[in-house]
């Protein structure tokens, strides 16, 4: 019975449904190589030191430091040359006082050495012999063995998401498998009498499917992995037979419910039937979002959806999102992309709700302006033709023309 | 000869490399369910109007308006129920005169009926008779045809993005396939005598491979696919034919070059060797950056990466994406996500060059601060310890501390 429940503002809702949420993270093992913004299951920590041995940032010389002290142009350094480093091999060289080898950018640098001159601060006399026309200090040119990272130091912590510099941090490391968070695989189901698949022509009264492959890409966007289960006609045994099969194979259930009241009730009437505790929240204090439905069914999320393509989307982008990134263990989600802009117009709502308006970003009078999209708040086309959304918070009564505004880009 | 080159600022540099490529976008046809993130390659318009018949947007009864003016609380309008819409179904009735039809959310308005009641303003008074609380003008709670999108009207402009709502609208048209740009493959071929495949446990004076990988994450979130080419000898015929070879079977190259200058040379033979015109930048006023090699060869983009994993990350940043995104077509790229903090520390530069630094952001005394993340420029983790990048600018010789700047996060 839906009058059972309050309607609760967005964050609170979601809190109901995160606190009912096992803790675990379904994890797997992946190719490093593969693991691009996948989200970490554990920490790691460095194996070993890198560079594991004390390597030259530049062509030159390596040498003793204090070999090199006072050289100036009009005095330089003299050394003797005794020979060259080659690359990607131990070098049977070592330095001694006055000397000098050969060593390339990333080459070893050899025992008894301390630093580089560089090859443009020097001059060669012959065969055997180099002028340093500079001094060096200790370690200059140098990266020390553990410099760049120190074996045992902490690597990343558990919910880091792997981003291109991490993957090459790593595989410097020879980690070339990692423990990741499983993409939560999110079971969509779409419901309506009047929905037809797409490639569908649709007959007198229905329309095509939009919300299945709306949600989709929500949810891809989101790490997760969309399994589509199509349209299933609104009563109550067909729904709930493959909303079970279908949670049965996933990790999370999404259900894009018809909008009228009759279907409304068989969402809801199907995700207490699937499993404990059900329903949690019915009605979230968000427009548009009419209805929303969070649920958990024997450990595993289950959501229903309106069949409104816009409110859909809001209601996916404040719960679907969230909960995907919870599943994965994902500490600190990456920001979501915003713009500052001036409102164009006023926006009116009523304390005690989230407002989500769709706006056009538009350069005028060299200021960025946020315009709202009109048109009524169900039409899919209201949502391609805007750039972002801007928020009216829950405690305001709308928001006036000329206000800065931050617009949360798609 | 590396000498005839003037070293370029970064966008002279990039437009140098955009005039010699050829603009034709190799396209592919693909399912729309699939396309997420793609880049159209036409301009789209719709095939028809959306919707195609008269929707309630309400849960009520169509009715015509004229019938319910004036009708209050306390002087309803009293209207004949000559039957239900049923859902997906052209309907058999037409509202005529005090008459009025049940229509659930989403369902056609029947003929003859030009508005809907909600039910909430209504009262059953028995099974054939409603009494109206309210009026409602006329087109109330109707969505007309063609009120999403009308038939012709222009969808999208080729080189758009497709986001997920963008998807819901091209299904809602039944556009189930679309053209887009194909994914650009960059081959990546490493070099260096001292790098070692990271599976490899390194012997001494060897280090592994780090920049494929990087290179990789960065091509597949640019849109392109990473073809891996594994680490080719430092010796002119090696790098010639593996990087023949590489390009003939992809759409772009990137040669990730062994850092010493007799390597860098060789990169630059090959590619001249590769097609003409070869080398077209050669150097960019950038640090970390040196060397970066900019090429076309037979109509194909070529690029010099240095061996310097972090200078190979910049420059991967500033010339790589932004080819791989005009290989696509894309027009509008997606804004790169940012923060305003305050520099937590100088930063010191000479004027005509760019520089990027790394950046950790830190919350102190209520405000984000930008701290610079010390280490010598080619230690991969001061990238991985990194959160963005602050890049001062060509003209200026430094940012300082307590400085608003804008970072560029990963």
């Amino acid at each position: 019975m839906p009058e059972m429940f309050t309607v609760l503002p967005p964050a609170e809702a979601l809190k109901v449904l995160f606190d009912h949420l096992p803790l675990e993270i379904r994890e797997e093992s992946i190719a490093t190589a593969e693991a691009l913004d996948r989200v970490l299951a554990g920490e790691l920590t460095a194996p070993s030191s890198l560079p594991s041995f004390p390597r030259s940032t530049m062509d030159g010389y390596a040498v003793r430091a204090e070999d090199t002290f006072g050289a100036t142009e009009s005095l330089p350094a003299y050394l003797t040359l005794i020979g060259e480093v080659p690359m990607g091999h131990a070098s049977a060289l070592a330095v001694g006082p006055a000397q000098a080898a050969v060593v390339f950018t990333g080459g070893m640098i050899p025992p008894g050495a301390d630093a580089v001159v560089m090859v443009e601060r020097t001059q060669k006399l012959d065969a055997e012999t180099i002028e340093v026309l500079r001094a060096v200090a200790p370690g200059e040119n140098v990266i020390h063995v553990g410099e760049d990272i120190q074996e045992g130091e902490p690597l990343f912590a558990a919910g880091h998401i792997l981003r291109p510099q991490d993957l090459g941090g790593l595989m410097a490391l020879g980690i070339t498998d990692v423990r990741v968070a499983a993409r939560p695989h999110v079971a969509i189901v779409s419901t309506g009498d009047e929905v037809v698949p797409p490639e569908q022509e649709p007959g007198p009264g229905q329309v095509r499917d939009i919300n299945t492959y709306t949600i989709a890409g929500l949810v891809a966007r989101a790490g997760g992995v969309p399994e589509i289960k199509g349209i299933i006609k609104d009563d109550y045994s067909s729904l709930l037979s493959a909303a079970r099969s279908a949670l049965e194979a996933a990790d999370a259930l999404v259900i894009s419910a018809g909008s009228s009241v009759s279907t409304r009730d068989l969402t809801s009437d199907v995700m207490n039937e699937l499993g404990k505790p059900g329903v949690l929240v019915h009605g979230v204090a968000v427009r548009p979002g009419k209805p929303t439905i969070l649920g958990v069914c024997n450990g595993k999320p289950t959501i229903g959806l309106p069949g409104n393509p816009v409110s859909a989307m809001v209601v996916a982008g404040l719960f679907l999102t969230p909960l995907l990134q919870r599943m994965q263990g994902l500490k600190n989600p990456p920001a979501q992309r915003r713009e500052t802009a001036r409102l164009a117009h006023n926006i009116s709502s009523v304390p005690g709700r989230e407002d989500y308006v769709q706006v056009r970003l538009v350069e005028r009078e060299d200021q960025l302006w946020a315009e709202p999209v009109f048109g009524k708040s169900n039409l899919i086309y209201t949502m391609v033709k805007a750039e972002g959304m801007v928020c009216v918070p829950l405690d305001s009564n709308g928001l006036h023309q000329g206000e800065q505004v931050e617009v949360e880009l798609f």
